[in-house]
């Protein structure tokens, strides 16, 4: 729909999704009493009041012909932009405090169909005690819907992707694959389990599986500065999902977490939800062992379509 | 660009832009302890901590062909992206705590003019010190920016469109009228102006003029329940601008607001800034004297285009 022939020297293709985003944001600088974690990990963190307190930022983007087809049932596509943001806002161990949404929409839009986006939309956050508290429309092309939350941590510290330790054991809730065609379009944010792991202190790095474990695992990797060491038969796959499908399908949506070794028995004995939970492998030190997965790369938005 | 010849029944061009917001958000409902404002002003307001502690949150887009043209300055562009949503933080009387950016951009895209726009955005924030926190790309056909900005009064209470009362005076800051083409590009968000109006108390409603004042006061009046009488001759306007042009070109982002009769000599004396400021009316009791402002609509982005 978008991509030419033959892109310019400077395109996209090049530098990819998240090549991108760090030229542009690279730059960015902030204080880090006020902003402890800007761009880089699944949301920033701002410092709230007292010690323990913690205000969580996300802004995200569907795109209609990206995200979700023009054929998919509104409510669903609707459902979706909410539900990544807060599947974000899991990924810190955050609870969600407000969301604020933008419509750009073509002026041949059926309103009968933006009030049924809505509706999926809304009953999610009914779902999740999400308050809407605020909205923009604006004219544009294609149909996108953009999603700003605001989420907080009271009284414990949001999981950072920095946190992992050598020795730690790598968890994955649910199962991998998208053999569902679907499952991007109803998939549970893991806001509950999410903050568990927070307050409780047994995770020592969290992030969301958007896109795919073969990318996402190398960024927590990479932010806790360590290796790891997988165990593919260990990855939980959906039924009739190959471990590369698993690896690379994308849009997971499941919690992406390490525990350290003291820890692991705890987490198992006391894992509180029907939500599947399973190690498949190690933090390493760098350099000990290899850290390319056996896998490829996961999903980018600008090299892979 | 978009508009096909003979949209659906159920289009947008029937309902309007403000039309389409009020179906798709009019449903929200949220605990007024601890979202004091949702829909409807030109932030939402959350509860903060303590008594005079309130969070002040916005979204707000800007699509490539709707609020900038291509061959706009692309530092500008970016620069309009986060001023718009300055201007709503304006609105409220709130400091900027953070701004989040998502950007829409189509595979082709040059990288160095994303850069430039970037830039354009960066420029400002560090005008108004807004700690620019965290960024989403996705692809889409058109170009698109949203930000989404987190601010707070701490201390005094956000000023909103609901609180004028019959008998308070009628100001705007600056000049209206877009005679000027980059104005739209180049304005500057009153933050200053809006945050001394709130923490002196010295304006009863405040909202800013994104539609032209002929769209945007009959607003403040109905937020508030009342009519209004306006002295065309004592609007500010630009060198070269009618009255009809400062009422119905819209893209001003000036302030517009409210004062009792009690204070309007002391905001007089005390106004510290270089910004223009002029009384062009008063409030009155619905019915007393026709709300119909001498003036045309405002601007709508689906109903004009």
């Amino acid at each position: 729909m978008t991509a030419p022939t033959k892109p310019p020297a400077d395109s996209l293709a090049a530098v990819g999704e998240k090549g991108l985003l760090r030229l542009l944001t690279g730059r960015w600088k902030n204080d880090p009493a006020q902003v402890p974690v800007g761009v880089g990990d699944d949301c920033a963190v701002l410092r709230g009041q007292g010690k323990e307190h913690f205000l969580i930022f996300k802004t995200d983007a569907v795109v209609e012909g990206v995200h979700f087809t023009p054929q998919a049932p509104p409510a669903l596509s609707g459902r979706k932009a909410l539900a990544r943001a807060l599947s974000d806002l899991a990924a810190m161990g955050a609870r969600p405090l407000a969301a604020v949404i933008t419509l750009g929409v073509p002026a041949d839009a059926s309103v009968r169909r933006l009030r049924a986006i809505y509706r999926g939309l809304e009953t999610l956050a009914n779902k999740y005690r999400v308050p809407l508290v605020g909205g923009e429309t604006t004219r544009a092309a294609q149909l996108f819907l953009n999603v700003a939350l605001l989420g907080e941590c009271r009284g414990y510290r949001p999981l950072l992707r920095s946190g992992a330790r050598a020795g730690d054991s790598i968890f994955v809730t649910g199962r991998l694959g998208a053999t569902q065609k679907r499952h991007h379009l109803i998939f549970e944010p893991r806001l509950a389990e999410g903050e568990w792991l927070a307050r409780r202190k047994l995770a020592t790095a969290l992030m969301d599986l958007s896109d795919g474990l073969g990318a996402d695992l190398p960024r927590l990797a990479e932010a806790s500065r360590l290796g790891f060491q997988i165990e593919p038969k260990a990855i939980p796959r959906k039924r009739g999902a190959t471990v590369e499908a698993a690896c690379n399908d994308g849009e997971d949506y499941e919690l992406l977490f390490t525990v350290s070794p003291a820890q692991t028995k705890t987490l198992k004995k006391k894992w509180p939800f029907a939500t599947p939970l399973h190690c498949i492998g190690v933090m390493r030190l760098r350099g000990r062992v290899s850290s390319k997965p056996p896998f490829a790369h996961g999903f980018d938005h600008f090299k892979q379509r």
